[in-house]
């Protein structure tokens, strides 16, 4: 392919503008393609990816094959199988990257359809998605390379592609959609996905590697515009790191201060350690490193000198603190030693990265607790664990199980993993949403970080013991929960209590006959209405925005999720009254003004009550008893959590985990076909029947059963 | 030189058992190798370091040199050409590096003392600092390497040196100290120094090359050996990386709280950006890369895997947040956009590390606002200078001047740089304490990151005008600046307002003799005065620690620089007081313990304003109007900033800085020499005798001045 001034150069001789070209981080997938635009100023408000796959046709060995170039929507199923029956073609496969360098001279990387010009458009059989042409969206196309994206309407496409047209070859058009209704028995995806393992096969651009987890996928970007349109989030330009703005921030800041008051008042103190780590230090517990060292970024250079050995941005900060803890701790007096730390961590995750749930940098707290005997760190991995419930429950409006980790699940380095499991009604899946840790001693022992003291409880005076050592962490995934649960259609639904505007009073029936001095009256009404609400803590704002129109505000605040609007216009204000809107409900009623002060903070409260109780009942209807292994995997299906009698064998849950993902497979290509994996055993076990000791039997395996457990898919 | 093994073997063959043997971070300077040591656990309280050098006698080319290694205490002058008339040698000189691998087979950072064995030590003439075999300090000694040290008595370092004796080769015992007194007129600083800058010449472990700086450096490592003492900081494993214990992290809480108060008020709002930023963004705005690029860290690598293009962690982040300021910016109803950070930022800086002052890692908050006008700008930037004078003043009890930058010293890309200048009385330096940019249109030009709106005040409707940005930060240099200038010999001195506890109480009196009945009565009253003081929110606590002596608590707490301490003891309690004692001044006063209430927090606010006049005072007797060229030197060297009415030009900046750091050379080779730069032009100019325009003259080069401006020495 020619470079960017010259594709642009030949679009505009044929008359073409593109409505922009932006250059952007390097993309090997349409999530990560997707991502790059969404992180670039001056894209397109909105635009539809496009696909440019190439395909083989079988042909006699002697014969040369003419690729077949497909040029399709992103969305747009394109059955390799079906089309081969149109286009009259033997046994259609992805080609090779070896046939793409002949024909184009290019890698895989770099082709788009810009890529067809008068030197290789004869050599190939190219095929438009006919609902291209017709329609109104701006499509999104790799120019020179995949780092560069030009953003053309489909008329344009066809135009462009046209011009290459002779009066032997021309582009040919295919209604996808009509195919896909002609050939339903050609069990199209499993068909695609066998193709799409031949060895040396590439997808080109936007492939149909669509993930396994593609339903999960899309319903998040569907969340995730819906964090853009909210002024919550901004993409950036470093793939898998996000910009928190002020409206979700501030969320973030309303858990911190909750959090801050509940642990200083348990004797925790907030800290700072540094985020880097030598190498040599973060190897030393093995177990803990083995969890973390694929994901660990290095820092290896400073300015232009290289370091003399690579230093570790920290994924968490055991081995960054415990020597530390064992300079400091030398006697049973020093004990507990209770630090937090409100810092940064680095994951490097190379799995798609998704705002709040899975990102390579994020923001969380820490606390690292050590204590002279195991009870008093069991009892304080439990405090914690509530206070993480009560952060979701109590802040948030969302519904957790609190419960302990399997062993396969627990924290690597961990004695035990205790967790609070929240649950996404929209994808049916199970998300982590915050743990507690007892470490026990497997950092302190003398090989290890060595933290001991001499033992006051032994008799002889010589014992001595190793601390016992808690871990805790939460972080900003709280947000990403919290949108997932609330939100709905409109947009954001914020819970009232992180809310950082609770109340948005909105002047109403004001129009091109109100007169001045009745816009003024009906202004200071909205005015004096919000501020007569701060006087008594509640976080309002009046929007009195000039030259937008009340049911542009009432959109821009639905969107944003602020709880409750109140209007006013010249009728309310002659009763002396309000219309009261919830953002959870929808919910009207008028409110009498001078009433506001004490009905405001009472309805605030029903809301957060009202969204917990939603979101609880939903849960629950999602959490399924099931006693049969064929009952399973339809639960799964049924967006559903199963809960199991289980054996807690880690053998087991390998199995379940492997066969449940198996099953899933053949229903359908867009559901969600991860194998299930445990999520929690919830410490509350009288919800369900009494586990019958050597009678129950696990699902999984017909082995005696311990403790029922829930297991689903999962963030 | 053997390895650690074969040391610690031939050391037991003598019956010399080491007092520690630790591993740490590679070092290349005392400075280094001292953090290094204070960032390891389990080295031994305290300790001295020893050098070792290597000289090299001028001989006749044909004879083979014999080296001479001297042996002495990181703090004792060798002065080299004392040491050659006392020994009868010509002209010593540092030995080359050819000359050590030579003799040792050994680089310049794998020597110490232990290199000297059975097969090297007959090669070379051994000198001991006299005074080291009478000392009781344990010494430190690398080991095998510049990573590894070894602790050793005096004598024990005596008694290995003394077993490679033989009958023919002994050990020369030399006093330096009287070896100084005896050769004054020597010049040995400067005889040295010209040594130092020998080609070819190395230093080893522990070199002569006490920087230029070397007073300031010695300040401030005292100062933060009270840092260690007072649990406000530990050092880390990696190098010029500093753990913010509670004692000090709370008091950045404090800052932050009333701060994040007073620009929310302001309109500002908290956000998160990534602290990854791609190179292509970095080296957007070239005046401000240059500035920080020999000091940025890069991560190249994940897990196993190198990443396409290196990736900085932010040194600030400008670069990181415009390009969404452009993409958020579309409307003059956007502006005003200020937005604030609390965050890390590293910055990898290869000069002496200090805590709180110059680190790799720190914490501070970088405020980053857009403004439609110039003049909305202008007054931000003042507003936030005032709110940093505020910090320092009225929570800190440190005294500031404010004032605007030269343009050599102001920040890479801005406009213009305003500052809070603080002053510190032990190093009779300055030190800029906090600074708020007014970046102009340099960042929002179209070819940068083109941050643009329509201009409302344009008659036409078609002007456009580039926002107006200012960035601002203050960091926790904060409380490096509030410990050096109140700390005294006793420790810390907190100022009551930050001081996470203001007061402390502590039992007295209670002997052997004192009942449980008495003891219990006086622990109550402790507890039951901290609890009353609680109730009007000061924060008191009660040290009722059990095994303890009242002395060993004052100290703790004096140390620890708590502002008021309560004792009650049997007497007080029989007269119904406590005897307050306050940590500033140790004033001593009785207070009748019904008055309590009313009495602490005003005492508390006397503390703070003694605190703060004192330390005024001493600022102001230093800052010394200097008219004369002939006395800005001697200004400096006096501990004194100089502010001299200046032209304002560069070169003239440069040519005082250059004169200034030649011209203290020859005085003392430990006082800060280093030349003078400019600290601030402070706002307050009616402080001095007006300037004449045209006839006041520049200090430094006699053209005509503008302002008054501070110079000085700093960090």
């Amino acid at each position: 392919m020619s470079s960017l001034d010259s594709i642009t150069a030949s679009l505009a001789s044929l008359s073409i503008t593109p409505s922009a070209t932006v250059l952007h981080a390097e993309t090997n997938s349409p999530a990560s393609w997707r991502e790059a635009l969404l992180a670039t100023p001056s894209v397109p408000e909105s635009f539809e990816l496009i696909k440019t796959l190439v395909y083989k046709p079988k042909t006699a060995k002697t014969a040369v094959p003419v690729p077949v170039v497909v040029i399709a929507r992103d969305d747009t199923e394109t059955s390799s199988s079906a089309l081969g029956k149109k286009l009259n073609l033997k046994d259609l496969r992805l080609a090779s990257e070896d046939l793409l360098a002949e024909v184009f001279s290019l890698d895989k990387n770099s082709l788009s359809l810009l890529a067809l010009t008068k030197y290789t458009f004869p050599k190939v059989t190219t095929v438009i998605d006919s609902s291209i042409a017709s329609s109104s969206a701006t499509f999104a196309i790799h120019a020179s390379s995949s780092s560069s994206t030009i953003f053309l309407s489909g008329k344009d496409i066809v135009s462009y592609l046209q011009s290459l047209e002779t009066d032997e070859l021309k582009v040919q058009e295919v209604d996808f959609a009509a195919l896909k209704t002609e050939a339903p028995a050609a069990k199209p995806a499993v068909k695609e996905k066998e193709e799409a393992k031949i060895e040396g096969a590439v997808q080109i651009a936007i492939g149909v590697k669509k993930e396994v987890d593609f339903s999960a996928w899309y319903q998040s970007v569907r969340a995730f515009r819906v964090l853009l349109k909210a002024d919550m989030l901004e993409y950036y330009s470093v793939s898998g790191c996000y910009i928190l703005r002020p409206w979700s921030y501030s969320i973030w800041e309303e858990i911190q201060d909750w959090f801050n008051k509940k642990i200083k008042a348990m004797g925790v103190q907030n800290a700072s350690f540094p985020m880097f780590v030598s190498s040599k230090v973060l190897e030393r517990e093995k177990d803990h490193i083995e969890g973390f060292s694929p994901e660990v970024a290095w820092v290896t250079r400073a300015g232009s000198s290289d370091l003399e050995e690579p230093i570790a941005l920290r994924p968490t900060s055991e081995t960054v603190m415990y020597p530390y803890y064992a300079k400091w701790i030398k006697s049973h007096r020093d004990l507990p030693l209770k630090l937090n730390l409100w810092n940064n961590v680095v994951r490097w995750e190379f799995k798609h990265p998704q705002p709040f749930l899975r990102t390579r940098e994020y923001l969380w707290q820490e606390g690292h607790t050590a204590h002279l005997t195991k009870a008093e760190a069991d009892r304080e991995v439990t405090d914690i664990l509530e206070l993480y419930r009560r952060v979701y429950e109590e802040l948030l409006a969302v519904p957790m199980v609190t419960g302990v980790k399997s062993e396969k699940e627990k924290f690597a380095g961990a004695l035990y993993t205790t967790t609070v499991e929240g649950f996404i009604p929209a994808s049916g899946r199970g998300i982590q949403a915050g743990t507690s840790h007892c470490l026990g001693q497997n950092f302190s022992r003398p090989e290890m970080f060595n933290i001991v003291v001499e033992d006051p409880n032994d008799p002889s005076g010589q014992g001595k013991t190793y601390a016992w050592q808690n871990s805790w962490g939460l972080s900003t995934r709280t947000i990403g929960v919290m949108v997932m649960v609330h939100g709905d259609n409109q947009g954001l639904v914020l819970p009232p209590r992180v809310a950082s505007v609770q109340v948005i009073v909105v002047p109403c029936g004001i129009t091109a006959k109100t007169s001045d001095a009745d816009r003024n009256k009906i202004n200071d009404a909205c005015d004096e209405l919000a501020r007569s609400l701060i006087d008594v803590d509640i976080r309002a704002k009046a929007d009195l925005r000039e030259g937008y129109t009340p049911g542009y505000k009432f959109n821009d605040w639905e969107q944003k999720g602020v709880p409750l609007r109140l209007e006013i216009g010249p009728n309310d204000l002659a009763k002396q009254q309000t219309l009261s809107v919830r953002r959870d409900t929808g919910a009207k009623a008028p409110i009498a003004l001078g009433d506001l002060k004490a009905t405001i903070p009472k309805l605030l409260e029903t809301i957060h009550n009202d969204m917990y109780t939603k979101a609880l009942n939903e849960y629950n209807a999602h959490l399924k008893e099931v006693t049969r292994w064929e009952d399973f995997v339809p639960t799964l299906d049924n967006k559903c959590i199963a809960v199991i009698p289980w054996c807690e064998a880690e053998a087991c849950e390998d199995d379940i985990k492997e066969r449940s993902g198996r099953s899933a497979e053949p229903q359908d290509e867009r559901a969600p076909s991860a194998g299930a994996k445990s999520l929690a055993i919830p410490f509350d076990q009288g919800r369900w029947s009494p586990i019958e000791p050597g009678k129950t039997k696990c699902v999984g395996c017909g082995q005696d059963a311990k403790r029922w457990t829930m297991f689903g898919r999962s963030y």
